[in-house]
């Protein structure tokens, strides 16, 4: 079981501590004198309450599967947060408490996460068969399709709702074990006390945290720097498909496609968790903080966002083609969709590559 | 080929008028005094003397199929710039005579391009399958093919292979036909003497040449105008595939695809239309004319050729997909394959957006 390790602000020799964190969540920091401590606690309070709230509203949401969804979703949004910063500004907190929790937080999301991305996986390909199958002049989102997009529109639906019925008996199971009790447990302790390390108490905010959020901006720059940013900044570079049809080389190998893909996935990551920090730095700066930054790196995580759910959608695509006893029709309308859902996520490498340009002038 | 004459431009009014077109084919025409009728005559000339070189290479290439297929290239690259030409300056000439001529022009191309036509066509496709099949790491234009690819690839080859042997007997057919020794005696006659209107005798040619160019030229950008090149101009629209599995909505009208190619078309005949008609003012004006022009013509034309190939293409591969009976992993391939020539539609048709700008400033 997890303990708090509450400590009292301690302002450094001869600077007077000007704090006033009084009830959690709802944190008003002096600016420019608030501790390091306080305005990740602040932060940190804010995120358990909502989650704990996310947990009442699924709970309350009975047989109603869309409010269940959507609390889930909030409960995930939250979840990475928590998460995610305990991870950025990790020096901060008391590590043998919070790495515990951080490591169930990531548990609970892939849960929580794996309905929601089938669902919408199934959507994305559904709408890109039908966009294939318009007919001229026909409006978006409009038109019948062929028999082949039927039959391919089909097979994915039986497989991914299959999936995605599998996820939510998973999610379920999950939310009702003791391991997750125990981390909504640890999530309650966080919305009263953050379990901070005592020197976070010492350190001033404007130094401490902008010095952590840098070590995670240098990851960031670093992994962004090693995708092929060159390539992908020349607009119908067919690199994304260059191996649409390539066999894998063995059987325990991921095939080619994901290989070229992992580093733009870390890079989705990075920009997440940079995000993640940037929110504590803003609540804490309020008016000081760069808004256009936020926004970049909010564009370039949906650019990359668009990259995963693409390249997921491709492999479904190609896992399907791989039914045995399919019609060659189907299994061309799939080939026709796994290329387009490549060439997106080569559009969505171009736009990341572009967005990035604005992230570091 | 004609030459500056050595004596320099001529001036002003009230220079001697130095021209003389004498020989045939080796013109002579002094700069800003030449008639229309000379430096048009000049410019036939020479297309008829290279058409006839071109069918004597023919004639001697025997059994070496790369030095008749070269010849044919010869041939055909004549007489569509004589046919353009005429068509272009068709006020210029007697047009009872030269009207004619252009029909048997145009049908002779046509005989001679389809098994050119043919082999690049598979010789695009198995290039797209090695690149789609290329695994990770390993250089491009290597690598085995799939299963899938494999199969694909043999289809297209019996297909097209067969197409192109098909359409190598009919050119054999028709270079031995009457109709082709009346068209090759005509081009003679425009070796020798080119039918003129009488009138073009009497026009400056700095002064009835542009005008006409200028008529083709509208004829061009009017053309291009109409084409969506906003959509165009932004890189992965998803255009080009957008009908890419959509019904053909009437067994006698052309699929979406081509519905939608057919105006790009259009614009790659009127570009080259236009080249052949600045060819005709270069030969004259010589020094004079901007380079630049020539070139980004030639670089709209090769956009649109790229348009054209990727779009017939892509086509071959859908219709290789409706083959009875193939394996769903063949399927497979040649959706894919389609899919990607669908994206080097739009990849040329945003290149020549972006040529087009300048050609017009």
């Amino acid at each position: 079981m997890m303990t708090t390790n509450p400590s009292g602000p301690a302002g450094p020799v001869g600077v007077p501590v000007s704090v006033s964190v009084s009830v959690p969540g709802s944190a008003s920091v002096a600016m420019g004198t608030a501790t390091a401590g306080d305005v990740l606690a602040g932060y940190l309070h804010g995120q358990a309450t909502d989650f704990l709230r996310s947990l009442r509203l699924h709970a309350e949401s009975g047989a109603d599967a869309e409010d269940a969804s959507e609390a889930a979703r909030l409960l995930r949004r939250s979840a990475r947060r928590v998460a995610g910063v305990l991870q950025v500004y990790r020096p901060l907190t008391d590590t043998a408490w919070t790495d515990q929790l951080r490591t169930e937080l990531v548990w609970l999301t892939g849960v929580l996460g794996r309905e929601h991305a089938y669902a919408a996986r199934l959507a994305r390909l559904r709408g890109a068969l039908h966009r294939l199958s318009r007919a001229e002049g026909e409006p978006e989102g409009t038109g019948s399709l062929t028999v082949g997009a039927a039959r391919a529109g089909a097979l994915l639906d039986r497989q991914l709702s299959l999936a995605r019925t599998r996820s939510h008996s998973a999610a379920l199971q999950a939310l009702g074990s003791s391991r997750f009790h125990a981390l909504a447990d640890a999530v309650a302790v966080l919305a009263s006390e953050v379990p901070l390390d005592p020197a976070a108490r010492d350190l001033l905010a404007r130094e401490a945290l902008p010095c952590l959020v840098e070590q995670t901006h240098r990851r960031l720059t670093d992994a962004v720097e090693a995708l092929p940013l060159g390539v992908a900044g020349r607009p119908y570079n067919a690199e994304a498909l260059a191996h649409g049809l390539a066999a894998t080389q063995a059987a325990d190998s991921p095939p080619a496609e994901s290989r070229q893909d992992a580093p733009w996935h870390q890079a989705r990551r990075l920009v997440r968790l940079r995000r993640y920090a940037q929110e504590v730095l803003d609540e804490h700066e309020q008016g000081e903080a760069e808004p256009s930054l936020s926004v970049r790196l909010l564009g370039a995580g949906q650019a990359l966002d668009r990259h995963r759910d693409a390249a997921e959608a491709a492999a479904s695509a190609a896992s399907a083609a791989r039914t045995p006893r399919i019609a060659p029709a189907t299994a061309y309308a799939l080939g026709v969709l796994h290329a387009d859902q490549r060439h997106e996520v080569e559009s969505a490498r171009y736009a990341f590559g572009r967005i990035w340009q604005r992230v570091t002038p």
